[in-house]
């Protein structure tokens, strides 16, 4: 970190970027820095020193568009480049955990996309190496950034809903509905670990975490509908061993029920996620296909007018939102990424650890790791706590 | 009104119905004194004496179905019929200033079919009527009774919203967007009076009357897409004379400024009514197509979470829906006709004027007359009330 | 059955109804019979003759109010009854095997409530006793028989979401969030049998056997929230033996897998029952809130123009809506159970099994007891079919 | 425009900007341009060359934060600076024709807010002054490039609708409900030249000419229901000489009728923008609340499945959306304007006028003025075609 002069003025703290990826999810997190930067402003401001990409070209013009400094397609020198503060890592799976532990070691700051890791062992050893080397340490659970998620979890802390009961959670996408589509890492097992398991289970169990508390119990199905697929580049086929759609049922602490489904083929449904808690004084629910609305209801409203309200989250009273448009000017999808760089700057900033960290994306994957031995044994899996 | 036995046991005071018109609204009226009296019991039952219709075949089908003690071709015999207390009019527009008139003269009660008339010189004719003669009267604006409505009402009367400053409300339908459908009395200016104007404008016009206030001035636009229809027996094409559409904009009393809207030619939309206020301090609306929410906004409610509420208005404490089914089980259109003539019933049995009556039907008339004079002249119109 | 005079017309044949039960659901199922005479005619008439319950005074009132031309407290006078030709039991769970075996041995048709029985052998008995007698049978599963739910399974059936891979549905209700609401029969193990399993997880359950297929194995998790209630006349608090709320996991044949949940404690949920299947080239999903509507999704729209359409499915067209309304003016909850009724008056005139029939009942049962021995056992369960 | 060298690599023509205002439109448009870079490279990019403002402290930090090279408190300075190819207009409405004219007889490129001016006067006198100049200038339309609303034209001009017969729109806010909310440039005549009807109706006025066609006349109401309200300093009062609501109706090219509503005082509704028209075979809707969405019907659905589609557009085959993130990832409000810049880049690029240009702009205001007209004069005014 360097505090000094940029651009021609003296500037507050600058915190050195360095982004594994360049693919959707690398264009993500590139575009949260440069709009954290210029819509949140802040002592603490990221700038994008290097990025690597296996593609060249298309990494080169990755850096033109959003301003790289450098690019690299070796992510070794990234991790050991002296202007790099914070390793981000936006690669497929497989990549997670050898880059996060490199980049621990160079006493790097790192920010991990989810699934933490392939399995819960390589998610233990990220933990750790960021623990030992004292680095801070974050999982982009983005769903926790959306202003109407943020203000659902105040609400939640504020008694608004009473005890919880119940909390239901599904996560709908199509896009391997096609058996003709190709293969390719994020149905590869070497590769990606899980398939809607890891991908987008992972969401509603972070916001089954987040809402309501820690799981304690699974039991699960998973079902892979199309087997085999064709290779992208058209030289064969590739049989495919992650699945395709999870579901599962949980206890989760304090008596709490929760039914869980996670698909990738739910033709006509592309990312819709749906979540719901239902406590004794009242409930709420939140999808991300409307996403700047939170509908909560409450028994404390009079009988004849009780009812579940929407809240268009777009006011400056809501999270974030005063550094955006004015009300009823809605946000998208990637402002959750905006967000969530935020808090890495500000965490960073303040030398705390940001949340979510390593040990929530460690404990999502316990719970993953439950629901799949569940699945395998056709039986009910304890969810032990990350130690 | 007959106080005496009926299926073997001593009932409460029967009140005899004679209905003119087997059609949509024949069998809207017949199925809602039957339901009543299931439903809702009361002191005062209605009993279906006799049904008038041209189609003499259809109407023996219509009287073995609903239960129909006597039929006639001939609605001079119904209105003399001893056994008739009320001259129920559910047939075209044509026909309800002579009925009303004669069951007025005859001492009947009358309860009649929106538009009250085809021309405001008729609807005063009727009112004068049976104001002279002293029998009850009622215009059917079914959409007033409607739990969601009735509940917007009582909150608008609370204060709930403030006062209000703007009222909107859209019906749109699409049956005649075809050029191909056939001419029916309802595209026939000499039997209708009006076209969309009298027939689902002046649901809309009630709708403002009842939540908000008396209009004080309007201006319009009528408009005929399709001249000209085929005969329904194919003989040939008749002009079309009325309305396919309206738009109107109004000033009504306290300073409230109104838009309103039907047609019959939105494709696709196929009873489309949307009411909307907006107050000082609050909003309401309500959709004929999810006819069991009432949505409301106040800004009582804390800034974070105020947000409009979709009040399911099927619980006990709403009005009627005590003596229906459980929270959540969804009333459809023609309950809205049950609860009409409950209203019919109750008044007559106590003696006062239903509500709404007939100076209601003529004063949605004289709007309904100034809006086709404004459309004419092209101008702006004051709407008088009704002396 | 008779054939012959009745109000002074020569009529078609004659069905005479026997109705045990005049609560919630005797109330829907009188209506019903009414309703279908009303509004569909038809060769086969139900005529009201005969009306049971435990509260002689409510009975009087139930019977004039619908037109029961007699009334007793003793089922047993009612099955024996010769006028009766069809037993219908709408009473408590613990009713319906001995009501139901005593019917069919005495010859009578019989139309009972879901679910079927309290227990799997008491259904398989119930089964028995109308096959050896060789009656009529059905059980009112009323959700098939709403339009939107009728033409999801015909465009099911025409291949237009093609081969079923997922099905996923919930039913929220929350009448018994308060722990202050007192007990009744349907918290009372030994009346009901079961709680929101087989109260409301039935209808589902139901749904999915009439929408996809059979049931193979499932896994799944009872709660009960509040585990004792006060007692409605004050003298005490009861344990609740039963299931406020049900999650079940299953296999369907043809590798199909399906999610269900059903609770009655999701607060400000009235009734809320949402059906959804996802297919290789289509999906569909319908919700109880919002029953006049059918949403499609199909690869074969062009790519640009995709999407789920809501189906408004009041048209001619339409399954069974010729006999109501014109396009958009909607039909409510009781409505299926006016088209459940002229099921079973065509399938007794035709001299065939009306459907759902207690097999049907039965089959379900059968899942329903599946999950109960899989939240016991903490595994899954085989669901064998019915012999 | 200069060609070559930027952060060492050679580049695609550079197009330098210049942008007056820092508020709520100066930072969509700064923003818009550097998203416009990252997400659409492209071969004309644009620099962010120098930044106006009136608050020489608030524009340091909105350089810093957006990566303006330069900043200056006249806006003549940076009409006349040499790195400036487009003079961006977001400031408040009495700057729009000095600015605009300046910067045409500079030679510069303008693109200028909406409405184009406070008068048909200055609009004119504007679009005389770039033509003279032969610059390319375009208005700031955003809602055009939202791609639902794009596609929405695309799917009337490929006939998917037939020919239009009505067209809705209505522009809802609620920001001005309360009389304490003080006076801003927004309220004050002078500032602004009109109140709800030049802010938020003058978008609906151009969505009916860009998916319908041509005003031919038209009648309205203007409303102001806060006559007066606090000055923000605190110093005193302010009369409000703008409309705070504005309705009208029209009759537009082909026979089509309009109904418009805008308003600033809907309480509950934030940035409420509906928009719909129905053609003889079909109809489509859009709102500002769900802009994902488009609506559509079409009669060439078969008659048991017709319903209105929402289609989510957010595929890569959608206008734009190959740019941003995979389906159903739902993009912003802030993301049209990054699109109506990408039209003035390529536009200024390829040497031809970019769309919507100032002659829409005039054309728009041509409309408004006649409602103002139409309102003082309550009478019909017909709408001329701008020479």
């Amino acid at each position: 970190m360097v505090v000094g002069e940029e651009q021609g003025e003296m500037v507050s703290d600058v915190i050195g970027i360095g982004l594994v990826g360049q693919a959707f999810m690398g264009r993500a997190h590139a575009n949260a820095y440069r709009q954290a930067r210029a819509f949140f402003g802040g002592e603490y401001r990221p700038s994008l020193r290097i990025a690597c990409g296996r593609d060249a070209a298309a990494l080169g013009e990755f850096a033109r568009r959003f301003g790289w400094e450098e690019t690299t397609t070796d992510w070794r020198v990234l991790v050991e480049h002296p202007a790099v503060d914070v390793v981000d890592i936006a690669a497929s799976n497989d990549l997670h955990a050898p880059v996060a532990i490199a980049a621990a070691q160079a006493g790097k700051a790192v920010f991990c996309e989810k699934p933490l890791a392939r399995t819960i062992a390589e998610a233990r050893e990220m933990l750790q190496a960021v623990e030992s080397a004292g680095v801070p340490h974050m999982v982009c659970f983005n769903y926790r950034f959306f202003p109407a998620v943020r203000l659902a979890r105040e609400l939640v802390e504020d008694g608004v809903v009473g005890r919880i009961r119940q909390f239901r959670a599904i996560y709908l996408q199509d896009w391997l509905r096609d058996p003709t589509t190709p293969a390719s890492w994020r149905t590869n097992a070497e590769l990606a670990g899980m398939g809607a398991l890891g991908d987008t289970s992972v969401h509603i169990v972070d916001m089954a975490r987040y809402l309501v508390g820690e799981f304690e119990q699974v039991t699960g199905m998973l079902s892979t509908f199309v087997p085999e697929r064709p290779l992208s580049n058209q030289s064969g086929r590739q049989q495919v061993a992650v699945d395709d759609a999870a579901a599962f049922l949980a206890r989760l602490a304090g008596g709490v029920s929760g039914v869980f489904e996670s698909t990738r083929m739910a033709t006509g449904r592309k990312n819709f996620m749906h979540v719901e808690l239902n406590g004794e004084r009242g409930s709420l629910y939140w999808n991300a296909e409307d996403l700047n609305s939170l509908w909560v209801y409450t028994d404390d409203d009079p009988v004849r007018t009780r009812g579940f309200r929407r809240i268009v989250v777009t006011e400056a009273e809501h999270p974030w939102v005063a550094h955006w448009w004015p009300p009823g000017h809605i946000l998208g999808y990637e402002h959750s990424f905006v967000h969530a760089v935020v808090e890495l700057m500000e965490a960073i900033g303040e030398g705390r650890t940001p949340r979510p960290s390593f040990r929530d994306g460690l404990q999502a994957q316990v719970v993953l790791d439950a629901v799949q031995r569940a699945a395998q044994s056709a039986s009910w899996v304890a969810v032990p706590p990350v130690a």
